[in-house]
């Protein structure tokens, strides 16, 4: 494709995106007006989706110069051409956006550097990259403050960079807010739907083994269970195991439920809680999938080890032939299967305009006052979880 | 693509499918061994995906030569493809079809016509379009019976050719095990999954209007009050709307709600229940959707006759300007939106191995005791639908 | 109690009772006007408790004449001294009830003698005891017909009193409504009310095994995993054990889910169907109860028969021991629990409003149209079912 | 009855209870071998009733002498009876209890005053009453600690007697156990039974508006819509409101939910949330009941202040006139109505059952080990949460 006709690809993805994300449409609004971010430069690191634009479209019309990069591997191509086309289109501070999907991690590592080289005065971070190159170069007076989208970046904050940032950085996801309206209605959904649709197999009397009672685990066993799924969990935390117990749902071990189960779903955070040696007694045509956001909640690397075959027989959908004459079906090669297949919706467009309003409220607040926030990580101030909370629920109509 | 790849890719989407439909695994097994078909010529109209491929493999097993044709407008071509080389590679008696997706509606009248000159003398027929054929061309002795899928060849069969089929022909769609493992929750399901996948809109305190408390509607409103939307009811027979009360629906009339809702769905059966008149009445943005079997629920002609301008802003999302002002949002122009979209599985897998199994036992009851049967429309024989629950059950593994 | 303070106690708790029933109200409004049943005298046969006065007092207000008795065992003697003198003291035509609670069984044989010896000519039946007494002393035309409350009855009427009665009874318990309304969710609600009620224990994550998958099965189950109880389902009808497990619930027999369990609730209408086989497979302190109409669902008198102990630890529940060292627990005896404990209230008082405005509208078509109505047994005419429903919808708010 | 008798009946209807708490009966028969209390004297202050039975019993099999008095106005004189015949009769410590129903609050203070002066040296202290008493007597050091039973209680050491109590005070209501365990589940559930065993009105349909949306809000939302009603909630707290209407509740204000609701039940800890205001805007005949704690949720006194009229109509259910013509109907005065009428049985044996090892495994801390706990008020300490929480999950049988 053209970068012309890419950049319209990408402009009429977002359109729908845009039209449905009302509490970023009244901060854009509203941001045109007050203009905090004016002759601020915002250095961004974050997955580059449609959704994304919607953001980066309000961060642009509050004032803001950006220039950021992509997630190594995930860069939707049509939208950094759309975003980069978008602030000369709209008479707006530069955008600049580096990377594409084929980046190579290297290609990726410099794209990073770019940013850091603009220097921007805040920051909109994912995982710590930007703090942490901003530390590792050495940290000077120019940056005010930032957000960090994920809690793992939170944690590498106030760990590996704890005391090594001087200027506050907002953590996004430890907001209630977050947690309530992605991590278990969100999530909860688009496991459901993307089981549906990647396997076509039915919920209803299916026996389904949830890993995990966060709140993910929380969300995907409630709604497996809404559509008529019967639910087992699997949780090592004894408050939590109790808190599902109490839920109604049956509550074990992997072990003792892996030859009870049809499907196994991991939401769990960890490491390898899927094992090989539950793998080893479910029965044949068992299926796999996980939603959690690393890679490594299923020990894929231990099954393709002892696999005597595997192939794709459709989309996301891979059987794998164990030594036993038994197989398993893996969904998505055990990375996040709700964001698999050809048309992955991911989380829904209501949870992340929560999600990004969240976002640009903390960034306006760095803007304008970061003077009164600590240094280091730090939650999303409360006040701004109750003023979102109360305009997600005006525009819910929560009222009728 | 040429034929070889056609076949192929057919033959590829169909593997998933088959290892999934456990039901007609065993049927094709034990067919293979009884051969109830043996001679026999079945003529064939029905809609042909992958899994309309997996019934025709078990009738081929059991020895019947095949001749058919698709639905106008839907036939999969890879199918096809895969399907009119499978006789002949599994040494079976032929399997030819006729059709291809792009064939205009003459081509399809002559495709139909094509399976009549075959002279079948059993019929798997589809909104009564073989047994009209038959009888306009003068019925034959030749003809022993068959099967009707639908409801409405049911219909067509007890009025219009009431008394001119001398044959028996057992209508699937009557049968309660349909009603229940596919009207009620696999629909319900399909049009959730749809509603997700094709919009990304979140379903939790969303306000859904469902039209019709039949089947089908009963299991969209639970589903998706189940997901956390709040859902009422338009029934206007008393009885239907009674127990959608005492469900604890909000049960009104589309004029009430009309204002309220957010997304409007309609299930039930009758052409123009979502009218112009209520259209107006709702807010900007509202969505409409159908997931009945026919493209008429809602007043499409009208709304488009009034339209200011309307365009697809994403594919099966289609934006409708009204002279107020206002827009409304329309789903697959209409049509039934759960098979709308890139990657559209319709009902569930197991549904599907249900209902073709239904139909499997049909066909093998006429050509073992044809006699035994009434001429005309019939519901299916109560040991056939005992048997078949009996073995859904057990793959269900529903003691476990 | 003297006869005016039972007087009193029954006024006062008819009094909350006719206040919740607004579809009497408006029928005793109506017939006060209208007076269908003047000049008639209606022999009546059922349980007197208060809500039946409610259906009295109406009855009396169209003008009817009343002589009844109650069920055996069951009359609550302030609700008859309430009713003896409701008559007089309301200007109307007699209303005379006979039978105490402890009436002798050939005590309530002699008082059903005397509803037959005062020449109704119409009857309000259940379990067809009038109509029987009426073929048995020699049927005369004074009778034009009448209703029948229970499904018993109506099936006594069509087989030992199939074509002896020639005057037509409405079987009122055959009706849709009542079904939906009373039998699956006032039923169901009825149960888990009372499963608390009288247990205190909690229902979520318990072990719940329900017999019978009927409208009040169903219903029971659905309530139950609703609470957050874990339910399975026996069912001997493949059809009905097919919903249940598309429902979602796992089914399986009585033996095998006998350890499983941790009570047992029979709802099938068939005697047996818990056995002594099953009881002894149960864990330690597993509890039994049944909410079939009839007593014989457990086999209770097996039980007692193996037992080496047994007492009452408090009210309506029962401690059995069994020679195997372990106990089960019995809730009322094995007959209804759902009406045992100290404050009974048995099914809703919205659901009792419908069951009787059924009764009243079919006796008022058989005192206006008996001539259009054929002899024998047969359901509540579509269009009183029609019209309740939409009274009822009214009455419940249902567009709210 | 005679102190005899009276001691029968306490002892009878301690049999059920006593039998279904499991975790009490594993801690009485670990404890009688340990003894951790032997020579310890624990002052008690706690309501009275059969389960409060079983904890003593524990408390004193363990080795400890008790002594105490029950909550003004709702002790149940046949457990004292039967308690303090109890230590005697199985060769314990002495266990004493002042106290009988009708106690004035003059005797019940005197009743405090009692167990004081018995000098305990550790306390199980309900509202902080023993707590202040000893700081208004001069704390000396023979008290090594206790348990606080209320939140309330635990906010009043933190506030009141913040440094004032020398030794640790362990707040049992603070565990997220009891949180779940009890006032979601429990409570939620006993609001459900107590609805429907008082007014014996339906729940599917019926329109409820609920205040408050914390964990006994939520537990009693829930609950409600699981058995078919329509749910709306009232919460001021922005963020509590924001998860109540992602759990798909409609969410408003009292004065708009005031005409659409049918019955109000208020949950939200704080006075007069429930104003004569909304009150006035209710319909004819609306229903009014409060689950918190304190009786002062609804505003009773504004309303018997314009009352024209009132009479209770059944037990625990009373009419009240309004000056409009209108009337409502209030449950139980007020107070808790799930605790009101004849056969009130509260929360869940096993929700008190895991409530009374927390209290019991927490006095064992303090006798074994008072030093390692900090002074004033405490959670319970986590190790004894996670104990508790495995022994719950296997008395449950969760992983069946």
């Amino acid at each position: 494709m053209t970068d012309t006709s890419l950049e319209a690809t990408g402009a009429a993805r977002v359109e729908w995106i845009r039209s449905r994300m009302p509490l970023l449409a009244a901060a854009r609004e509203e941001l045109s007006r007050t203009r905090p971010f004016d002759g601020r430069r915002i250095g961004m690191s974050l997955h580059i989706e449609p959704k994304t634009a919607v953001l980066l479209e309000t961060l642009s019309a509050g004032g803001a110069e950006i220039v950021g990069t992509g997630n190594h591997g995930s860069t939707q191509d049509d939208v950094v051409a759309y975003l980069n086309a978008y602030a000369s289109a709209n008479g707006a501070a530069p955008l600049t956006l580096f990377g594409r999907r084929d980046d190579s991690l290297e290609q990726h590592h410099a794209n990073v550097a770019r940013v850091l080289d603009a220097e921007p005065d805040m920051l909109l971070d994912n995982g710590g990259d930007l703090a942490a190159g901003i530390v590792s170069r050495g940290v000077t007076a120019s940056v005010i403050g930032g957000t960090e989208e994920t809690t793992s970046g939170g944690d590498r904050l106030r760990s590996e960079l704890a005391g090594a940032v001087p200027f506050p950085m907002i953590v996004i996801n430890d907001s209630l807010l977050k947690a309530i309206g992605e991590n278990k209605h969100a999530v909860g959904q688009s496991v459901v739907e993307s089981f549906m649709r990647i396997t076509n197999l039915m919920v209803p009397g299916r026996r389904f083994v949830v890993f995990g009672y966060g709140w993910c685990g929380r969300g995907v066993a409630h709604y497996l269970r809404a559509l008529g799924g019967k639910v087992a969990v699997v949780e090592i935390d004894e408050l939590k195991a109790f808190e599902a117990a109490l839920d109604g749902f049956r509550v074990s071990t992997a072990t003792d439920l892996a030859p009870w189960g049809d499907v196994f779903i991991t939401a769990t955070g960890h490491p390898g809680v899927l094992t090989l040696e539950a793998i080893e007694l479910m029965h044949d045509g068992a299926v796999l999938a996980n939603c959690g956001h690393f890679p490594w909640e299923i020990d894929v690397e231990g099954l393709r080890a002892v696999a005597t075959g595997s192939r794709e027989i459709i989309e996301a959908v891979e059987r794998i032939d164990l030594p036993s004459g038994r197989h398993v079906v893996l969904l998505a090669g055990g990375r996040m299967f709700n964001l698999a297949g050809k048309e992955p919706k991911g989380n829904s467009l209501e949870s992340m305009d929560l999600g990004f309003l969240l976002q640009t409220l903390s960034l306006e607040r760095v803007a304008l006052d970061a003077a009164a926030l600590t240094p280091g990580a730090q939650p999303v101030p409360d006040d701004i979880d109750r003023t979102i909370a109360r305009r997600m629920l005006a525009a819910m109509h929560a009222s009728e």
